[in-house]
This record gives structure tokens, sequence and C-alpha cells, in this order.
């Protein structure tokens, strides 16, 4: 069984989302099956990259994952592109007899029967901004599929209209606990990222919820634009 | 039973620890134990500014949290100052049977029996830098009295020396959740402060721990400063 690889890499901080300053390798898979407006990795999602990407099996990635920890046990977060469109079953399967524990962020567009193994599903549906559309009843079924394994919403709102969709996303899942990120506009990783322009989205976001009575959302960052800009591999 | 309040401000986000984001009201207690070096709220320390606290009872306090809040139930966090000098079991009683879950902040210097009615204890003991030193035996106390509520560590990281101590806590205490934050030496809240100097501040920290191997905590920012710097109220 292979997989195609654009990446892996830390051990790092996690920047993002339930487990933010957590250390973590990251297994980024290439491909997906979305092609969002504002994507900031797209070096993992378009298949003009494909020549990058390397193909591995379940033994080389935690083979890899293993030389950068050290063999010390810690989270490994897979992501993309879509990891869910490839079978990440055997590399779960594998580091978790090793005692890693795995996180997976995907926009909730293909479910799998892997999720159940996860420490942490993130479902990252997709806001208008990006241009694309959330199939719920797709969507349900990976929540579905997760079982018992903890599950957490994350939705980037790049503006007002987002942020309508995410409230209106939230009040159709009030049990599932959601975090809102400010989008990038700035992807460049060639480009210096501007840590006040960053600070003053957060500013935004949270004044445009907590500051207007929408207590419900945990309101986070991106840390790893702030500490290291859009650079890869950090 | 009358209690010392230097303020009660919000509902904003948790800019620390691991509430990082959530929607919170603080309620921040005058009068401390402790005279840290760097002490970013010497305005709820020093009884020099005794005079700017409210003398309130847990029916004010609530009352206030309930007007902020708009009458949600959210998340409450105490801190001071060292809360724990006085007995805000009264206000937690109360404001449980409204709704609201309560954390606390407090260096471990005084154990106190209303720790097991928090949703969330979080433990800061001060590193060298503070010019404080730690009762491991009441710090011990602490830990007993929170019973079955979470309990976390958190640690401000000034310097290498600041680090090397963490670790050797974070030995004493395998089971106890960790986490780091980069010390801010610029607590002046008439001063702007430098979002590039913070991001350089978790750059160190990082690499200085998961960048060496060392992947037990979880390294955070102080996102309130990051977002409004020094400005008190937010």
């Amino acid at each position: 069984m292979s997989l195609r690889i654009a990446e892996i890499f830390g051990p790092t901080i996690q920047g993002e989302g339930a487990l933010i300053g957590q250390p973590t390798v990251f297994v980024r898979a290439g491909g997906c099956d979305y092609r969002c407006s504002w994507c900031d990795s797209m070096h993992a999602v378009d298949s003009r990259y494909r020549q990058d990407w390397a193909v591995m099996d379940a033994a080389g990635i935690m083979a890899e994952v293993a030389r950068l920890s050290g063999g010390q046990p810690l989270v490994v977060s897979i992501s993309g592109g879509n990891p869910a469109i490839q079978d990440f079953g055997p590399v779960i399967a594998l580091g978790r007899g090793q005692g890693y524990r795995f996180a997976c962020e995907t926009q909730g567009s293909v479910a799998r029967d892997w999720f159940a193994d996860l420490a942490l599903l993130v479902l990252s549906p997709k806001p208008p901004s990006s241009g694309q559309e959330t199939d719920w009843a797709v969507f349900d079924a990976c929540l579905a599929a997760a079982g018992k394994a903890e599950r957490i919403m994350k939705i980037v709102v790049f503006d007002q209209n987002d942020l309508d969709w995410a409230r209106a996303t939230s009040v159709r899942y009030p049990d599932l606990p959601l975090y809102l990120q400010p989008g990038n506009p700035e992807t460049d990783p060639e480009k210096p990222v501007d840590p006040q322009a960053l600070a003053d989205r957060m500013l935004w976001l949270v004044e445009a919820t907590v500051g207007r009575g929408w207590l419900v959302p945990r309101i986070l960052p991106q840390l790893h634009v702030l500490i290291w800009g859009n650079r890869r591999g950090v």
C-alpha cells in the first residue's frame, strides 16, 4: 500500500486548533479534492507538484517520523492536501503500536473508517470565501466514522460572510467544539509576514465574535505563521 | 464574606495556557503573597494600589460577571494577584449554580478546598528569574486539594536558567500537563508592544525545547499581548 506524501517534517509545535503549541511531527499528504481560493498548501494539493511528492508505505513513513522524533512517541498530525483521499489506516495502526498518537485534519469530504483510530479528528469545512461547497451528508458520515475519537470543527474566517456561515454551521453542530482562525491572505513563502497584520486580523475576529456576544467558539491564530511566516517545513 | 477585587473584565479570549482562545470573563483578585521581579499585574499585587480595589461579595461579583456576559454562562477565570489568599468558594458555588465554569490561576503557595470545585486549576510555580521560591509541600497540597478537577502546570520562561528549572520541575510532576510561555519583559501599559519581539521570544523557546528534543511541554505565547499589548481590561 503506497501513499503520496508531500512532506514529513518536525518536531515543531502545532500552530493551530485544539492541539496548539503541542510538539508534533507533520505528515503532509499530497493530493486534494478541493481547490480553495486561498489555499496555503498548494504544493501539497496541485498535481502540478506531483513529481515533488514521495511514494512511501506505512513502514517508510513511520521510520521517517521516528528518525525526526528521535524515537520519542509524540503526536503525529496527518494533514495535506486532503489526507482522507488516501488510506492512512496502516500508518496509524503501525504508529499506535509504537506509542504515537495521531491527529488528522480534513475538510470532511471523504469518510474513512480509520478516523476511529485517531486521538483527534479535526474537521475543517471551508467557508464561502474558499469557493468550495460542503456536502453535509458526507460531513456527517465523517463525524460518525470517528466513533469515540475526539472531534472538533475548525473554520477559517476571512470576512463577515465567512463568519455568518461559521455561526450557521455552529448551530447545525452544537455539540462539536468549534475553533475559528483568521484567514491568512499572505501565503507566498518567499515574502515575509507582518506580525502586526496577523495581530490585527485576530483583533478583528475577536471583536466580531466575543465582542458581539457570540461566546461559543475558541479563537486562535496560526502560531507557525507568527513565528516562521510562510516558510515550509516548520 | 467580602473579597478584594482589582478588576472584573470581559468577555474576551483567554490569552494563555490550556484554555487559550476561550471566551472568558476575568475576575482579578487584589493582593499577592509573592513579588515576582517581572510581575505584569502589579496593579493587582501591590497594596499601594489597594484603594483602587473594590470590596465585593459573591453576589456582587457574579452580578457583574452576568452583566458583562449578557447572562450567557461561560468560563470565568479567577486570577490575580494570588486569588488563593482569599476565599472564592462562595463565588464559585453561586456561579456554578448559574451554569458558569471556573478556572483559577495561582502559583500554588496556598491550598484551598474550593480548588475541587473548579473546572481547571492552573498552577504556575515561578522560575528563578522571578526571585521567588516554591514551597513544594504546599504546592503538593494544592494539587491534592483540586481532587478530580483538571489540573495543569504553566511556567513562564525568561531564560535558559528558567528553562532548566522548568525541566527539573517537569520531572518531578510527570503526570501534570505542562505549558511553557515565554516571559514578557515589556510590561508598561503605556508603551506599545512589538509583535515581532513576541514572535522572536516564541521562536527562541520553541528552538530551546522542541528543537533540542524536549517534546513534553506545550509552548504557547500570550495572545492578549500580541493583540492588545499591555493594555488592561482586555
